[in-house]
């Protein structure tokens, strides 16, 4: 078997060092970021001295700089927007709270009934010659970990929304200089987003850990029985951000665009609007705090799924501590490949032009993806043994440390390989895009043909990239592998993020540019890099879906292992109703969400309706509208409307255990996975699609698409009715779905040992 | 175990009989409906004494009867649409003969080739006891019984459309008589298909049977396995004829409407349309045609599931010939129950107000299910014994014959619940179609979100229902019981075919009162015709999906058992890959019909934009419209754009079984059937309910609709818009992916032997 080449201690003492590395380097951009100033006096004075890469020469590119009146407009909106965002989180994470609280105690109960609540150790599940800690603690410490987990989600979210809604103004004001500083700016905002989140999941799961092992001991098996819950309260967490903030965000967006756009013919993000600061607000409740959320409960889940099987394996029965903590190495790997991918962006080359945006933005994907395939061959070659045993179904499989570098590098090329598809369906520099366009000529019914269409067809080659992801890392390494090949997607979440956040951060700055009365200059530079956003934020949406695929898939490996059956036979009528049955979860949650945007944006259009009709002198910008009452309707529609999905998917597992019991669970877990991961890509990349023909016809930079606009065109208004209806696909239903199929397996996986014991009472009594 | 009541030689007699007295009735009917004379001499002097039913005491409504313009007229565009059909579907049948005859050639070479193409007895799959007819011979009849399903299926759906292309203007002359006659006559003709459709397909199964045996003697295995052909051959006419029925429908329908309604703001089936004949053909072949070959083929693959594994079950081993053909005598049953159902339509009753049509339409449903359900009772009791075996995954499972009788009636009960839930979310008389009715208020984008979310709504009770009546008849009787629930479902298929054929017969005699130029009041009564034909055709539909879902799993148990596997782990990577890409199909599959229907409704409005500007003298209807063109766009589109649909679903199984063996092709069976259920369920009752959204606007029979309306006003053109993206949802991609599952499985039963001995090359090499 020989051992790793990493000593533990060593381990011990790198794991903590990168956290802090990833903090610190997120810190020195926020630094850098903060240089940019948001008061007149020092603006006007202080930055074009400045040094830390924000060199002068592209002076003759600078407009507006001495207009101290746009500063401190843009820091009202600034304000304002920051406000509008901690008040609704604050208002969720309310709700959130007290749903944490109750399901806390629910995890406390359910798994400490599992032996009686008895106090006693008790022979472990799979080493009966050991004894183990007595159920009581694992309940315990599962939901300590539980709270854990969902604090370090809320947290992740807050920074998030927190430092984009601090750097949205500085984009815009930095866009006065030009779009390369205007880049960096956003760049490095999504950059301190990504790393603190990286890091931050990263120390606190590290810290977990070691101080439960000051109880555990050598019990390994609850150890990391307990440490599930930490997933589990992250994904929970991420549910209602995702969920919540979705609605918010398409409820305001939607709102804002049916009366603003269609009926008053006034552009996007115009002051007059009441629901303007809805709509911004709402980009960072939604597409920041939300993905920030999600993200780190796809990360914490696949490190959980993966510690749980190898602690069951030979790197737990041993007691190494190095090959143990594998999945902890693999993620600090991680965020030193992306510190490096960062400063290629930031400090190694610059941004002169808007086309060099995108490709940017690629590199950083491709850099990071090659950078990281070393460093996950280091990783395997010193963290493993040449050779051990990983737990498959009731058998230990022999496994080698270079398959387990297959399993992890196939996860991660699957993820550049789902990155690429997508932005060649929504980006509008290739032809799927240009045909929903195109189709626009004939109006709006056969946008959405086109449209739905392109969406369909874009599921086909990411599935075929996750269905072989699959099928090599659990050929070589069971349900481990599947769990380190969702690691490897994730490992380079860091950089994933920060060109994920750039984008809600730079459609803010178009915003705040618009509102502030900036010139038509500056807001074409905040178009050009929020168009870039527009596809980055959908291959954002991929990766989050594929992840999320390869991490349920674990956990419900990892479930059907704890609850000790050995195989799920579609061919039992139990199972089979279960995949049935799972496969119509995601369209019952789809249903429950689309319409919530839907009525939340009936009412906002009502609103907005009255604000235009009843305040005299607001179409003239003589009178101000209430921005206040705006955002009140998509507060309270979003806190009110995301409890029915979210009961749904909590529910379902503890109703679906209880009842049936584990077999049929497992096909629910089975059929909404495979069903969720296709709406889920579908509805995203439609959405994106939409929003991007939209913006095509628009921008109008070919002879073919300035056939089809100018704005206000037939076609162009066919384009917005399919960018409306895309909304609530791309940012809400379709990226919640990943959570519904994570959350299900995760919770299943903490309450297996409680469903293996007193589950489906319905079948024993029949 | 004990013997059936029923004599073998009773049996043998009754079914032919009842199969005789289902295609006599079908006659008589037929005869009925050709009383309604379309030539002007007779019509003026003879329907007035006819008997019959056609009493005359509506006489007060009648008008325009004298006028014998109008009759030459109906005439002349029945013709029309007649011979587009006919010329249609005769170009349809040359490429799909091809197909077959290839097909035809592979079936016999892949089976052949199971053992080395040998003329020798070999010993049987399941009773190695006994010597069975050589693979050859099985390959040969599977050939046989392949190509006579497929002719079948030719014959329902051409029938079909020839009957309802004969009723269309009758309807229309009988809608001057009142609307009552109109029902009658158009209720009638949908009964002449159901009828044929449902004796035929049970007269040539039963032939089949007869003569096969002939060779087969005492090997039922073999006969058995070889007679699954015929379900094949059905399905995959139904293929062809749902996908290119439907994308020719709905290519002439879309584009009529995008040019006729929106741009040049005529009525629907204004005869200065150039595509009016194409959209009326369209109906026939693919409404009518396309939905008969569909539920034939349903019926064909139930009865051969059921068949296949009785074979290998007590009823085959001890050739207790009765209990083998319980399956046919429930469709014996099942035409007796549905004639007198219908009587209650036609004689018992009669219809005299537009109020009176549904509730009468309903009822059929209720009568049938009520009635189907003492004599499923009937069935069960004389033609089984008390108790018997049934083939469980290599186990015989003791079954007694009152739980055989539940299996049946639960999927009949499953039909109904479904049909009802169906109706609810697709009449405007409900809440739900109301509500998106209201969502127009806000324009096309919020119609859309709503309708999306109205159809993954709809889905909840129908898969509730299915996972209902698999878990109990799985129960009872393994995968017997699916396939006979899938039969009890379909066992009152002529009278769901009745009612729903009614449908496009009384859109197609609207259209021709319009085109005709008859009155406002004879336009309306087949308004009000069509209006509750569009409830009953999506009923037609959840019942198509309902038991195309039944019917697959029944296929499928049928293909695990033949292919020799006995358990489908969803928890070993080859399964599990499977699923997730079966689970893909039905969006790639609908992703290509979607884009096909685009497409050729773009070439169609170019072509109706065309004639528009360049005929002078059309918009004044001075001028003819060139209708031949439109009608070859369609069809030339059509049968262009079937074939990469029809290759990837034929082509899937046979490379995946033949590249990765049977238990990938397992998992992908179970993906794609229990995700194309969803989609297929929720596309046709979205695209249904905004189809009558969009009439209840127009109708305006509430307070609350007229607020909405009237025709031309915003509400009502974002419902039209609604209503045409909802056209290839409803009729094109939704309905082809009930072939798609359920074809999948059929040839995969079929190819079954083949696989098992030579398939799965990929993994065999690696």
């Amino acid at each position: 078997m020989g051992v790793a080449l990493l000593s533990d201690l060593l381990t011990e003492v790198l794991i903590p060092v990168a956290a802090v590395v990833g903090i610190v380097f997120a810190m020195v951009q926020w630094l850098l970021v903060s240089k940019v100033k948001l008061s007149p006096e020092v603006e006007s004075s202080g930055t074009g001295n400045s040094k830390n890469g924000y060199s002068d020469y592209l002076i003759e590119e600078e407009e507006g700089l001495n207009d101290h009146n746009v500063v401190v407009k843009c820091a009202e909106i600034q304000s304002a927007i920051s406000e509008g965002a901690t008040s609704f989180l604050f208002t969720e994470y309310q709700y959130v709270g007290i749903f944490m609280a109750v399901f806390a105690i629910l995890i406390f109960v359910f798994l400490g009934s599992v032996e009686g609540f008895s106090m006693k150790n008790q022979p472990c599940t799979y080493n009966k010659d050991k004894t183990c800690k007595p159920a009581l603690a694992n309940a315990f410490f599962s939901t300590l970990s539980f709270l854990l987990g969902a604090f370090t989600s809320v947290v992740s979210g807050f920074l998030g929304m927190k430092i984009a809604t601090y750097a949205n103004a500085r984009t815009t004001l930095e866009a006065r200089k030009g779009v390369g500083k205007a880049f960096i700016t956003a760049f490095r905002s999504g950059a301190v987003m990504g790393f603190l989140l990286a890091a931050n999941g990263l120390l606190v799961l590290y810290i977990s850990i070691n101080l439960f092992k000051l109880y555990y001991g050598e019990d390994w098996e609850g150890l990391f029985e307990a440490i599930t819950g930490y997933g589990l309260g992250g994904s929970s967490m991420a549910l209602f951000g995702r969920v919540g903030g979705g609605i918010y965000t398409k409820a305001a967006d939607v709102g804002a665009d049916l009366v603003g756009k269609v009926e008053r013919n006034i552009p996007e993000d115009d002051p007059r609007n009441p629901a303007v600061i809805a709509d911004n607000v709402g980009d960072n409740v939604g597409d920041i705090a939300g993905m920030g959320s999600d993200l780190f409960g796809s990360y914490a889940e696949s490190s959980c799924a993966a510690l749980v099987v190898a602690s069951i394996s030979s790197f737990g029965i041993n007691h190494e501590l190095t090959s143990m903590l594998y999945p902890l190495l693999i993620s600090s790997m991680g965020i030193i490949v992306c510190l490096v991918t960062t400063l290629f962006a930031t400090d190694f080359f610059e941004i002169k032009t808007v086309k060099e945006i995108e490709p940017a933005l690629k590199k950083q994907l491709i850099i990071s993806t090659a950078l990281m395939t070393v460093g996950i061959a280091i990783v395997s070659w010193i963290a493993l043994p040449s050779t051990f045993t990983i737990f498959n179904f009731g058998v230990q499989k022999t496994v080698k440390n270079w398959e387990l570098f297959f399993c992890v590098a196939i996860g991660l090329w699957a993820g550049l390989v789902i990155g690429f598809v997508t932005e060649y369906y929504t980006s509008n520099a290739y032809s799927p895009v240009q045909d929903v366009a195109d189709s626009c000529r004939t109006g709006a019914a056969t946008n959405v043909i086109f449209g739905l269409a392109l969406g369909y067809k874009s599921v086909i080659i990411p599935i075929f990239a996750i269905a072989a992801s699959i099928f090599v890392s659990f050929s070589f390494a069971a349900m481990y592998g599947i769990a380190v090949a969702a690691l490897g997607m994730l490992s380079t979440i860091a950089t994933g993020l920060a060109i994920d956040a750039y984008g809600p951060i730079s459609d803010n700055a178009g915003g705040i540019a618009e509102m502030a009365g900036m010139s038509h200059r500056i807001r074409e530079r905040t178009d050009a890099l929020d168009a870039a956003g527009n596809t980055t934020a959908a291959i954002g949406k991929g990766f989050a879906i594929g992840s999320a695929a390869l991490v349920s898939l674990a956990l419900f490996g990892a479930f059907v292992s704890r609850a000790a059956i050995s195989t799920v036979d579609v061919l039992t009528p139990k199972v089979f109703i279960g995949l049935l049955v799972g496969a119509m979860l995601p369209y019952w949650f789809s249903a429950m969400t689309m319409k919530s945007v839907g009525s939340a944006a009936l009412k906002m259009v009502e609103e907005v309706r009255r604000q235009f009709n009843n305040i005299p002198g607001l179409m003239e910008g003589s009178a101000k509208p209430d921005y206040a009452t705006c955002v009140k309707i998509s507060t309270d529609a979003s806190i009110k409307e995301m409890i029915p999905p979210g009961a749904l998917v909590m529910l379902t597992p503890l109703v679906v255990g209880t009842l049936f019991g584990v077999e049929t669970l497992s096909g629910v877990l089975a059929g909404s996975l495979v069903s969720g991961v296709q709406i889920a890509i579908s509805a995203s990349n439609t959405g994106g699609a939409w929003d991007n023909a939209k913006k095509y016809i628009e921008a109008g930079a070919s002879e073919h698409a300035r056939s089809l606009g100018p704005k206000g065109s037939d076609a162009h208004k066919a384009a917005v009715i399919g960018d409306t209806i895309g909304d609530p696909l791309k940012d809400t239903s379709g990226p919640s779905l990943n959570i519904l199929i994570k959350l299900m397996a995760v919770e299943s996986l903490v309450f297996a040992p409680f469903f293996a014991t007193h589950g489906g009472i319905l079948f024993k009594y029949l």
